[in-house]
């Protein structure tokens, strides 16, 4: 279903909590007034306000609520409509215990926190039912909302009675006989094997949590369960009369929850983004982890997302809270936007005034002025997205693909051994997309169950769980052209991570042209080499001694016992080829390697230039197609045009260069 | 009230715990023996002795306590009598499992450690009051009993349901509605809006931990809490007839008790100092750190305190156990009695043969010997310490004083944002601190609620939030001429915890002439600089940036965004000034900075001589002004004399210099 | 009891786990097939094969194991059976949820993970009672099998209330009265004593854990409890009828058990060896650590012991799995016999396709093939085993021994002071057993229960503790003309860990000739220094005063105010004398000093050579001496010859050299 935000462009505005401010009515009419004078045209309303909307139990008090969204109507600024289900009210928790949560320690928490709530408690599903069904009926139809903000970043899980006997129930469901669950987990190893469904217990430190196979189980039942009770709060929404769409916000390369099991349950992707600007790792490097977020978030449903919650300048709860610097505010923002987001959104548009987010930066803090440095950068965002608004609902048409597999990270994450010390997936999978980054290509992300049939070349770092038919995926697209490239750590395990027996790459020896022996690690520090194209690079932390059967070896280890063997080769199957990369390279190695490959299949680019170190395009493709060109150095850059340009938002020409300031972006059209 | 112990002069003993010993009388006739070697008059009795004296419930054996006693007195060794609630006796906490605490993961600890008691526990305030009681009645008339010792080190929580049901009275008390709760708490944030008393909780970690104004509470409780239980010591004590004074032996830069709250309790402070002697900081910042906590102790009730703990040698509780080389024994009893102790007191006297303590530091060892190096050191510090008694009762009569405020210490670590990796408040006092410490300067510490009319100088580091009034009687001293420093954070937030809305420093922005806007933090490393009087100075960590009203700049930022923006400035304001500091400055800037002021202002200092590094002056004015001089260094310095001076033990004359040897301190008087 | 093995030779196998693969035939064909190919001769059956032989309660399946056993034999492969408690089924847990331990949080674990089991749960005792007697019956007298293998790895400790009952029985039948339970833990500091017995309690984090003696009379319980419930298992295995030896697989360096308790129960001693191979530290420092721990092996029964487990390649557990570098299996495989190993045994021959060992390094990978570097590494192993047959039952004859205590090791990491950071009882070991390994001279451990008088010279390093009557036992062998040395922290606490009272090291004085003073700790960092033989030596960490009495100082401290004190020293006593080092040394000062003392008492080498750096001998002597050279570096060496020799395996003979490929090792008899 394609959302109906009601003809809105770019959205601006924020998370919008009244409900903290309700007796000071001053406020609440400064908040119109500013928000008017940033560019605000839609907020987010009633996240964690159960306590204010069900004072008693069945004791509701939504009018507050419906006159704000009236007033923030009257004075053109949609609402967002969140369920309250990510906070629950002190009488609920006091009154039945288990809605909380029960933890890894199998004790029960208190009231306390947010994500504090069980998905399976029946009492639990009863409130929420009733709350979001009332809210539905009286605000579910009004024309300032246009879209569903279910709960709050869905995250955590229970280890209740209740939930583990869930869990019994899908592991039965799944596995239909004990047999079957036996040889799963490879329960015989340590006699471990289960001779009831009732033996089955949850992955906790004080009982198993060496059994891969039932820890990944878990998480697959986890992500199930939260899922379960999002559609169990859509169906009261619904059940209300409204049709809108909904959303949920996701949280930064959050490993507890398949992010990608969302993409038919949800109508829009929304995330959270919260990147640490000028942090130690420099500017460049949480751009590209930003932007490589963005693009997964893309990827999931394959349709512009929303940027749900940023903040316009401090992140309270990281070590060190910086400032973002002047320009990279609207920088970040435009990067979203430059990457498929239909929104910049802000926690919160005003600071609390007490509890543990109070000093999160906001549009407006706690001096109530209009006239500080970050509401002016807010401002200026919020002009400029309103030029924007052409972008809405365009896409990169990327031709590249990269895994980013959220149960083959979990496997890894869990494989012990070969390098407990970090195996690194995420960062391996940010390596790669970087060499993309740097180039200005469009990228998307896949898991293991997507297609493959619009990309030219698909990248699989660290694949090392292959299921969902990946295999016969795999063959497919190279057969017919496609060009793969393919890790160290590819197709050990199957979908239960238990290991294949016989050659690996499972399923692929013959598409890669080579089989697997064994692997090395090394310690931080430790160091082997490459020789390729006439450079040495460094290979580090991972080495894997690989027999190559029809493939031609393209590079060799320069060192250890293994000299001389493979580590670079590439196999030509079907109508495409096969390459493998037998060792973790670094930064610099990727580069070089998918330029060669770039060129070679003529990838093309955002934007047809040359751009400098901190430079990178983007793009969105609708009936114009306009390339996205930031600059993530606090420093001017000029950047050489191989073909003539015009900003989208001015109409300024550029022939030969563009120059850009200290983090400028700018939106580009072919002239 | 005043204090009398009884005409004696400076105390020099120690704990002493014969009931480790009763079975050994050779023992404790050496002990009296050497104690009489080594100058010692004065020793601590009964600490955890609670099984000795009633080794069955409701069996009182205090003979050998009164033996003990008699005996000393009869030696000329005067008892501070201690009652044993610290640790309880065994068969109590089998008997009455409630006397034991629960622990912040709400489950009852065992019997075992120490400070293991639950406050509140009605069992376990009567089982000490009849103890203390018979303590008062058997010895608290003897002529050799001078002073109560309450207890050991108060300190810790204790979260059983008895103590979170007087946490609630407590907060009913406080805020009478449950309105007023949840706007202090900022209870709307993420719902946590209480409607029922009865659903308050102490912040446990599988609670709720993010709420400041709740945690805030809570540690003010736990003050309170400990203070009703001492209460209730003293009262049987009272009711057994004794009238001597009270002390209780409190710990180094302890945070779980506001210590300010005791003054009005307890007729002497006495603390347990336990620097860390030739440690990897070098013993200037050991001894810096050490003066300032003597200091503060000392403010607490502006009287002489007693150093009730120390070691005359190593301390086996860290992480590496120095012997302390020779000269510093004495060097650092002599600091103690330099900054206000009228006692140098050891743990212990004796060491254990067992247990954890065994390898303290203690002025006899596990050999029995008085020739050994340590009990050397001790029988010095005991020569010394009688030709000091004139100093007893005396005080430094500062000018200047630091506000050390244990309320504002809670809520900055408490912040969330914009330092959590550090924001280092006592770091920050220590520093403000050494300025007039390497300057030989008296300083006071204050509280908020401490009166500033004696002041000339008041200076308030980091005091982020503003109670009790502070702002008024801030305005009025600087306004009746007195001279204010303010640094960074400011005045943010109200004595909930709630940020203030509108200018900060609240109340002040006029007195400091400026206006806070943001705060910028560093990573460690990171720097940013000031010029100033023709240097340039490192700024680190956290910088502000703030707008001057009436303020005149002194320095401004030297890069980064805010550079040419102000960070140092002054404001006239009635008769006086208000200086403000607005980022992290390093030591260098603190000693520059304070010594121009104090030359301004004309601040004595207690020696009228040139002192070079290492080395400082504190001084007590009673009939005589007794300047004590102090090297720090292991080497041999000279001090070079503005004024002749000579020395008070000896009456040796110094006119132009004064040589100390490594580690040497010297009392002296004016010429 | 000399332990009948069958007449075999050297064993070669491993853990083998059929029963993961009961459906799978063809491995198991191919499992005989390759360990033929590999030459193994023995495998460890049963092993966490609980569930497999009792599917249900009561319900035994014993079959499949006597076909594999004899399937074994039948191809020439003995098997050692397991006894299989150490995991136990899921119905058992289910069923009998005391047979799961408590943990030292006091609540009771769930079913998952080893050693897991309560050792005191008579439904346990019950359980494993019936197994073992019928593994017994059914295969205890089959050819086929020569050793009984008792659970696996025994470990840990139970805090449920049976095993706490235990230790309250266990601390009444050692102290008979409470005063002497008092007295032995100092229970009067803090007030803990004890008025009943039953007020004894486990040392855990939620009651006390500060008692030394508590905590050492726990920590010889636990050792006491394992003891019995392996005296139970070797019962019902008696009681079956089968009178074949037992072993245990022990750990390195594992604290949790006093090892040398186990040399009257166990008839032949086994462990399992994972050195770091290729780590940080270097393969030298691997080398001599596990040299070291076979050493200990070996001393515990004075007797061969067995490698019962290591690995061929990667240890999948530790933080960088690195691949064995060639030759490194062969070298570290025959190290063990060198050591006086009687067999190189796997865990395990085959990798498991699942849960937490599937990386694990074994005979056989997951790609099923004898081709592999690994297999091929394995069977050259195999072969080399079959040419040293003629060593097996030969010991090295050491005329040094080293104390190896765990008592002692329990203390001094309890002691609280000197040096909280890092006591390093064992690296102290090890540094002084390194002097040795180099000059490839024989070694011997001992604990304080062995009898000193097969050794010419003893060494104690950090002797802390005394006990079991040592101080006669040294004075007597020192009298008799033994030379001893010993260092600081030497004899000064009993064996209850009270201090002793009086001139220390406690009863040696005399025979030191000097008494102790005082210890100071150095930081990390911090050095004082030792001149000796014309050399400057550094010391770090912690430096004993000392008052030489008798002693002649052959050494002193270079600086601190100890400077000019003695530091080490020599002393004659009797016919022998008493070397006592005072501070920590480095390794370099211990090579030199042992290296003249070896040189001074003509101690005898295994090989008469000049050995390179990374290079040691050891020797086993039966008929013949056959000395072990092995070469721990990846480089070829030359072995200077002082006499001929010839190789044991090939008959080579070498007259002044012997070159070393990298890795190599080689068996060399005098020619």
């Amino acid at each position: 279903m394609k959302p109906d935000l009601k003809g809105l462009h770019m959205l601006h505005g924020g998370d919008y909590n009244p409900d903290q401010w309700l007796d000071m009515p001053e406020i609440l009419e400064q908040d119109i007034e500013y928000m008017k004078k940033a560019g605000v045209n839609c907020v987010s309303v009633g996240i964690f306000a159960w306590a204010a909307l069900e004072p008693e139990e069945g004791v509701y008090n939504l009018g507050w609520l419906v006159d704000i969204v009236g007033k923030l109507y009257e004075n053109g600024i949609y609402s967002i409509l969140a369920t309250p289900s990510a906070a629950r009210p002190a009488w609920m928790a006091q009154k039945y215990p288990e809605v909380l949560r029960v933890s890894a320690d199998l004790t029960r928490n208190l009231m306390g926190a947010r994500h504090n709530h069980c998905y399976t408690s029946p009492v639990y599903r009863q409130k929420i039912y009733e709350i979001n069904l009332r809210l539905s009926k009286e605000l579910g139809g009004h024309p300032g909302v246009i879209l569903w903000h279910l709960s709050n970043e869905y995250g955590g899980e229970c280890f209740c009675p209740l939930c583990q006997e869930e869990f019994r129930v899908w592991v039965r469901e799944k596995y239909k006989t004990l047999e079957a669950l036996n040889k799963a987990w490879w329960a015989t190893f340590w006699s471990h094997n289960y001779t009831d469904w009732s033996q089955v217990e949850a992955p906790v430190p004080k009982g198993e949590t060496g059994v891969h196979g039932l820890n990944l189980d878990w998480k697959r039942f986890v992500t199930d369960r939260t899922i379960s009770f999002m559609r169990h709060e859509i169906a009261a929404v619904r059940a209300g009369g409204s049709d809108l769409p909904v959303t949920a916000n996701l949280m930064t390369f959050y490993n507890g929850l398949n992010y990608f099991k969302f993409k038919d349950e949800l109508d829009i992707v929304s995330w959270d983004a919260y990147p640490q600007w000028h942090g130690t790792g420099g500017d460049v490097e949480a751009a590209v982890a930003a932007a490589c977020y963005h693009d997964i978030m893309r990827s999931i449903k394959n349709m512009p997302f929303l940027l749900m919650e940023s903040t316009p300048s401090m992140t309270n709860w990281q070590p060190v809270s910086k400032l973002k610097k002047p320009g990279m505010h609207e920088l970040s923002s435009l990067q979203a936007v430059a990457h498929g987001s239909d929104s910049v959104q802000y926690f919160q548009w005003r600071k609390s005034r007490g509890s543990s987010e109070k000093f999160h930066g906001a549009a407006v803090s706690h001096d109530c002025r209009s006239d500080t440095r970050v509401f002016r950068d807010v401002a200026r965002v919020g002009k400029r997205l309103k030029g924007l608004g052409g972008l809405c609902g365009s896409l990169p048409e990327a031709k590249a693909a990269i895994f980013f597999d959220w149960e083959n990270r979990w496997a890894l994450g869990d494989s012990a051994g070969p390098r407990n010390c970090g195996i690194r997936y995420e960062e391996t999978v940010i390596a790669h997309y970087r060499a993309f980054w740097e180039m200005g290509i469009p990228v998307d992300f896949i898991d293991m169950e997507c297609q493959l049939d619009n990309y030219d070349l698909v990248i699989a770092p660290m694949l090392y769980m292959y299921r969902a038919g990946i295999e016969e995926k795999l063959k497919t697209f190279v057969e017919r052209g496609g060009v793969l490239v393919g890790t160290y750590l590819q197709g050990l395990v199957d979908q239960s991570d238990l290991c294949f027996l016989g050659e690996t790459p499972h399923g692929l020896s013959d598409v890669y042209g080579l089989r697997y022996e064994e692997i090395d690690s090394l310690y931080d520090g430790e160091e082997n080499s490459l020789d390729w194209n006439g450079k040495t690079y460094a290979v580090t932390e991972l080495c894997e001694r690989v027999h190559l059967t029809s493939a031609e070896p393209l590079a060799v280890y320069g060192s250890d016992f293994y000299a001389g063997e493979p580590v670079l080769s590439v196999n030509s199957f079907g109508r495409g080829e096969a390459y493998y990369i037998a060792a973790r390279t670094q930064q610099c190695f990727l580069c070089d390697f998918y330029r060669m490959l770039a060129e070679k299949m003529s990838l093309e680019r955002a934007l047809d230039a040359q751009l400098p170190a901190g430079v990178t395009a983007s793009r969105r493709v609708s009936d114009k197609t306009v390339a996205v060109l930031q600059n993530f150095n606090n420093a001017p850059v000029t950047v050489l045009l191989y073909s003539p340009v015009e900003d989208y938002e001015t109409g300024e020409p550029f022939y030969d260069e563009v120059r850009l300031q200290p983090y400028e972006v700018r939106f580009l059209i072919a002239k």
